[in-house]
C-alpha cells in the first residue's frame, strides 16, 4: 500500500473517489483475513485498481480460486466485526523497528521481518510523513485514505489470483496478487457481476466472428490490421454516410489525400522525431530531393500535416474563413504488439478526421458547433450516460510541458470553458493535461451496459498553423496566422465499431444493421414470391436477403434472429394468396401482415430517421 | 526507317494501318525536301509514331520551326509530282555498296557515305530481305510499306523539332529529331489541329488549378501523389457513389482492407520477387513471425491478395458463390520519376476495385454482367465510341509466358469471346497480349475531343485462387477452386477524372459538378433572401454557394461561368417581391424566371437520373 500511496501526491490521493477508498478498505480486509488462515504470509503492495483492488503477497501455499470462500469467510468476520481504521504517524525509526519485528502487514503475534514492509520504507524519501492503519489486531504501513470502519464496506468479491514481480521488476521474487472488486451495496456488487457476464455476451471480438464482421490475418497481413467482412464495411459506410451526410450541412467540405508522405512533412510538424516511435518505420528510395541520401517515406499517422498542405495549396483571405476540411483518411501507428487488441488498439485507424481553421472571433461559434456534433451523434446511437473532460494546461510548465503563449493558453481555455458552461454540456475541468499545443476535450461515453469509454478526442491548436506558415488575408490585407480546430467526433471506426458492437450487443438499429430483412420462404413453393418481394427491397437501397435453404421455417426464424436480422418476413401460402408480408421485429416479434408496400414505407421511414 | 522496321515482325508489319503507312511515306518525302535543300545531311531512322511521324538526321545547320516554310515548300512539290515508290529488293553486298557511295537515304546525286544507313545495313542478321524504296531521285534503305505514290498524301504539317541520340544510346551521336504530321486529307488535318488546340484547353493539370481540383507537393509529400482539394474530392465521392449504387444492385458486397501487408502475402501472391520494382520499398520492423529477421511491410499495389484472404476467412460454399467482393482500396506503385504525368500516371490509386469468385458454369453470366457494367459507366459519361481489346494467349508460349493450363485457356478464351460476340459489343482480338494467369479485355474509349483512353481492364484469373489455396465445398461435398474475374470498369479515379476533365473540358455534368448551384443577389439588398434559397437547396443536399462580394452582377455571372458551375440563380427585386428565382443554365443560357421549388425538383431529377 504504502509503496503505491507514497507515489502518490497529496492531491491525488485526496483525490481517491470514496468507492476507491472502499476498495482500498477491502484489501486490507483481505490482509487480514488471509493471515487469519496463513499468519506467515508476506504482504507486498495492495492498491486500488479499475473495477476493484489487489494484494501482492509471498506464501508457500498457493492460493487457488478454490480457496476463495475460505478467504471470504474469514473476511465475512472482519467486516461483521465493523472494526474502526485507526490512523497513527510513526517516525522513520518506530516504522523500521516495527518491520523488522514483523509487525507491519501482521497480525499482531507473528515473528517474522515484515520484509517487503521494510523495503518499502527504505525507499521513503526522508522528511516525508509516515503513517499506519490499524484495524483489529492488523496492523499495515499505508498512506490511506481509509472508510471509517470495515463495517462500512457493503459487499465484496475475490475474482482471481495472477502472478507479479515484487515491484514489477522481474529481478525480484514473484508474488502471488489476489484480485477482488467491492462496492457500497450487494445490489451494486450483483450489478456489477451481471455486467461483467453480459459484457463477455457481447465481447467484440467474439460477435466480430460470429457475425462475420472482420478477421484478423497476423501471419500474412499482420498483427492489429483488421480486414472487414462485408457485415462490418456495412457498418463503416453507414459511418461513413452519417458522417458525410451531417457534415455537407455543418459547412464541411470533403478532402483525400495520400496515406504516406516524405520525412520532411514530418519534420515540419513536429511528428518528427517526437512520435517516431509511434509510425511505422520509414520506406527508403533514392531519388530527387534526397540531397544524395535516401527519400525517406512515412505512413501517415495523422491527417493534420496533409490538410494543412491542403490550406496552404491556395491563397486564403479571411472571406475563406473558417475552412473546415474533413477526410475519411486511414492512419497507421505503430502501437507495440502486447497492446494490440481487437478492433480497440490496432495499427490501422479510419478516421473521420477534420481540421476547421478559422480567426480567433469565429473560435466560440465553431467550438461550440462541434460540440453539438458530438451530442447529435451520441443521440443518434442512444448514448444519455457522457461527459466531456477538459484538460487544460499548467502556467508553471509553460515553455516546457506547454507551448509558451500565456494569452493564448488563457484566451482559448476561458474561450472553451464558456462554450462548454454556455452549452450545459457536463464537464469536468483536469488541469496539466492538455496537449503540448493547446486545449482538449476528450468525450467519454458509457454503454449500455455501463462500461466507460473515450469515445474521441477534440484539440485547439494554435501552434502547428505557424510551424507550417499558414496565412489568410484579413479584411484589413494583412496576413494572419488561423487557428486550427483538430476534431473526430466519432473517433477511430475500429475503436468506435468496436464500442458500438458491445452496446448495441451486436443487434444493431436498422439503419445501421448489415442485413435489415431477410425474406423467408416457408416451404418451396413459394421460392417465386420470395424472391420478388426480396427484389423489390433490394431496388430500394434495402440490404434484404433471401433465405432459399431447404430447411423448416422455425429453423429459418432462428437462423435469422442468431444473425441479428433486423426484420423476418415469413411467406407462405396465405401472405402470397393476399399479398402480403408476415412481419417478425427482431427486437419487438411477430407484427402481423402488411402490404410489401406498407412495409417498406415503415422501414424507409425508419432508417431515414436513424431510429434506435 | 530500316532500323525500326527491321525490328518488327513482318505481321507487325503488316499491321501498319492505312495511316501509318501514309504517314510513314510522309517521312520519306520530309527527307526528300531536306535534302533539296541541305543535300549533305545524314539520315539515320524515321518510323511512324502515335500522331505523325519523324525522321532523325544529323546536318550542321540547325533546323529550327522557321525553316519549317521552306522544307514543307519543297515536300509539297514531290506530293505535287506523284512520284511511284518504287519497291526493290538487293543483296547485302549491293545494299553496302550503295550506302558507302552515299546512295541510300540520299538523292542520286551525293558522294559522301550514308554512314548511319551503312551501320543499319551491318546490324541486319543474316538471310533477311533487304529491300530498297525509291521516290523520284531519293532512295531509301527502308522495310515499308509505303503508298502508291507521293500524291496520296493528302495534307501534312511539321510539328517539331527535338534532339534524339541515335539508336537511343548516349554514346552515339546526338541527331536532330523532324517531327511531323499526315493525314489522308486537308480536312482531317485541320480537325486534327483544332483537336490538340482544344486538347491543350482541356489540358487536366491546367483545368486541375483553375477549378481547384487537386494540387501536388513533390518536396514534402512526394511525387505523384495528388492531394485532392475540396472540389476534386466531390468528384471522386460522386464516382464512387455511383459505383457503389451501381453495384448494390449488381450484387455486389463491399470491403475494405489495410493499405500494408507483411511480405509473405506477397511472396503468396507472386507479387515479389516479380513486380517488387513498381512496388515501395518495404518497412522492416523487429516483431514476432520473422524468426530472427525484420518482417517487412510492404504498401499494397494491388487489393486482390487481401481479397482473397477475406474469401478465406469464412468457409466458403457453392451456395455463396458467386461471392462479388468490391472495395475502394487505394493503391500505391512506384512509378519512375521520369514518367509520372499530372493524374495520368501517378503512385497512388484509387481504385474501384472488385474480385468476383465463380464456378465455371457462373463465369459466363458474370463476365457479361461486367461487359454490361462497362457499357452502362460509358452511357452515364456520353462515351459513344468504345472498344473492347480481347488480349488472348499464345498456345506457343503456354509454360513460359502464359501459365499452363491449355484447357482452362481454351475454355475460358471460348467463353469470354461468346460473351463478346452475344453481347454485340465491338471488339479485336490481339493474340499472344494475355496476361500470365488469364485472358484479359481492355476497354478503349474516345474523349470528347477524340483522344483515345484505356479506360480500365478486366481480367480472368484461373492461377491465383490456386496458390491461396482458395476452396469452396460443391454441392456433392467436395471441394473446389473457384475462378476469380479481377474488374475495375472505372479504372483508378486518377487516371478516370484527369479523362473526364479533358472529355467535359472541365464543365461536369450536374451530378458530378463541384458546384451546382450559385446564387447570386444582384445587390446587397437581396443578400437575405439569397442566403434563404441558399439554405434551402442546400438543406436537399444541393452544392449550392452563394456570392455575396460586392461585386457588379455581371462580373459574378462571369467567374460562376469561368468557375464552371452548373447553374446560376440570379436574385434582383422582381425576383424577391415574386418569390422567384432567374435560372440561368451554364449549358443553355437564360432560362427564365421559375418558383425556387419547381427548380429544385427539375435539378433533382437531373441529378438523379444523372444527366449529361
Amino acid at each position: 500500500m504504502a509503496e503505491d500511496a507514497s507515489r502518490k501526491t497529496p492531491e491525488q490521493r485526496a483525490g481517491m473517489t470514496d468507492l476507491e477508498r472502499l476498495r482500498h478498505s477491502c484489501a486490507h480486509v483481505l490482509a487480514t483475513g488471509i493471515l487469519k488462515i496463513w499468519p506467515e504470509a508476506q504482504f507486498a503492495a495492495g492498491p486500488p485498481v479499475e473495477n476493484g483492488f489487489y494484494y501482492d503477497l509471498e506464501l508457500d501455499h498457493r492460493i487457488s480460486p478454490e480457496d476463495f470462500e475460505k478467504i471470504e469467510a474469514e473476511m465475512k468476520k472482519v467486516v461483521k466485526e465493523n472494526q474502526v481504521f485507526e490512523r497513527s504517524v510513526v517516525n522513520r525509526e518506530e516504522a523500521l523497528h516495527m518491520a523488522e519485528e514483523g509487525r507491519l502487514a501482521a497480525l499482531s503475534e507473528r515473528s517474522a521481518p515484515s520484509k517487503f514492509k521494510l523495503d518499502i520504507i527504505r525507499g521513503i524519501p526522508e522528511g516525508e510523513e509516515i503513517t499506519l492503519y490499524r484495524n483489529g489486531d492488523f496492523t499495515d504501513l499505508c498512506a490511506g485514505p481509509h472508510v471509517m470502519r470495515t463495517g462500512n464496506i457493503g459487499a465484496f468479491k475475490l475474482t482471481s489470483v495472477a502472478s507479479a514481480y515484487y515491484k514489477g521488476d522481474e529481478r525480484n521474487p514473484q508474488l502471488q496478487r489476489i484480485y477482488g472488486t467491492a462496492f457500497k451495496t450487494r445490489a451494486e456488487l450483483d450489478a456489477y457481476f451481471e455486467m461483467l457476464e453480459e459484457a463477455k455476451k457481447r465481447d467484440h471480438r467474439k460477435l466480430g466472428k460470429e457475425l462475420q464482421l472482420f478477421t484478423f490475418d497476423a501471419e500474412d497481413v499482420g498483427p492489429g490490421l483488421p480486414l472487414w467482412l462485408p457485415n462490418g464495411t456495412v457498418l463503416i459506410e453507414e459511418l461513413e454516410k452519417l458522417a458525410k451526410e451531417t457534415e455537407f450541412h455543418a459547412g464541411y467540405q470533403r478532402v483525400r489525400t495520400p496515406h504516406l508522405a516524405r520525412e520532411s512533412l514530418y519534420l515540419t510538424s513536429g511528428h518528427l522525431p517526437y512520435y517516431q516511435e509511434s509510425m511505422f518505420p520509414p520506406m527508403e528510395i533514392s531519388e530527387e530531393g534526397g540531397e544524395g541520401r535516401a527519400v525517406k517515406y512515412y505512413l501517415k499517422a495523422m491527417n493534420c500535416p496533409h490538410h494543412h498542405k491542403l490550406f496552404a495549396a491556395v491563397p486564403r483571405s479571411y472571406r475563406d474563413l473558417p475552412l473546415r476540411l474533413a477526410e475519411y483518411g486511414t492512419c497507421y501507428r505503430y502501437e507495440q504488439s502486447g497492446e494490440l487488441f481487437g478492433l480497440m488498439r490496432v495499427r490501422s485507424m479510419q478516421m473521420n478526421d477534420a481540421h476547421i481553421y478559422c480567426t480567433r472571433e469565429q473560435f466560440e461559434a465553431e467550438f461550440n458547433a462541434v460540440n453539438e456534433l458530438y451530442l447529435k451523434y451520441f443521440k443518434i446511437f442512444g448514448l444519455d450516460k457522457y461527459l466531456m473532460r477538459f484538460s487544460t494546461h499548467d502556467p508553471a510548465k509553460l515553455g516546457e510541458k506547454f507551448v509558451n503563449e500565456p494569452e493564448l493558453w488563457k484566451e482559448t481555455e476561458e474561450m472553451v470553458r464558456s462554450v462548454l458552461v454556455k452549452s450545459g454540456i457536463a464537464f469536468v475541468e483536469i488541469p496539466n493535461e492538455a496537449a503540448f499545443y493547446g486545449p482538449k476535450i476528450d468525450a467519454q461515453v458509457w454503454s449500455a451496459i455501463g462500461r466507460e469509454f473515450t469515445f474521441a478526442t477534440n484539440q485547439v491548436d494554435f501552434s502547428v498553423p505557424k510551424r507550417f506558415g499558414l496565412k489568410y488575408k484579413t479584411r484589413e490585407g494583412g496576413f494572419e496566422t488561423p487557428l486550427c480546430i483538430h476534431r473526430a467526433p466519432l473517433g477511430t471506426h475500429e475503436r468506435s465499431i468496436g464500442f458500438l458492437i458491445e452496446h448495441f450487443a451486436g443487434a444493431f438499429p436498422t439503419w445501421l444493421a448489415p442485413e435489415q430483412v431477410r425474406v423467408l420462404p416457408i416451404s418451396e413453393k413459394h421460392t417465386a414470391y420470395a424472391r420478388q418481394i426480396t427484389e423489390m427491397l433490394r431496388k430500394e437501397e434495402i440490404r434484404a436477403g433471401c433465405d432459399e435453404s431447404p430447411d423448416k421455417i422455425g429453423a429459418k426464424i432462428r437462423l435469422a434472429q442468431i444473425e441479428k436480422v433486423s426484420y423476418m418476413l415469413v411467406l407462405g401460402a396465405r401472405e402470397e394468396a393476399a399479398n402480403l408480408v408476415a412481419v417478425r421485429s427482431r427486437k419487438r416479434g411477430d407484427e402481423g401482415a402488411l402490404s410489401a408496400e406498407e412495409f417498406l414505407t415503415r422501414l424507409k421511414r425508419e432508417i431515414a430517421n436513424r431510429e434506435l
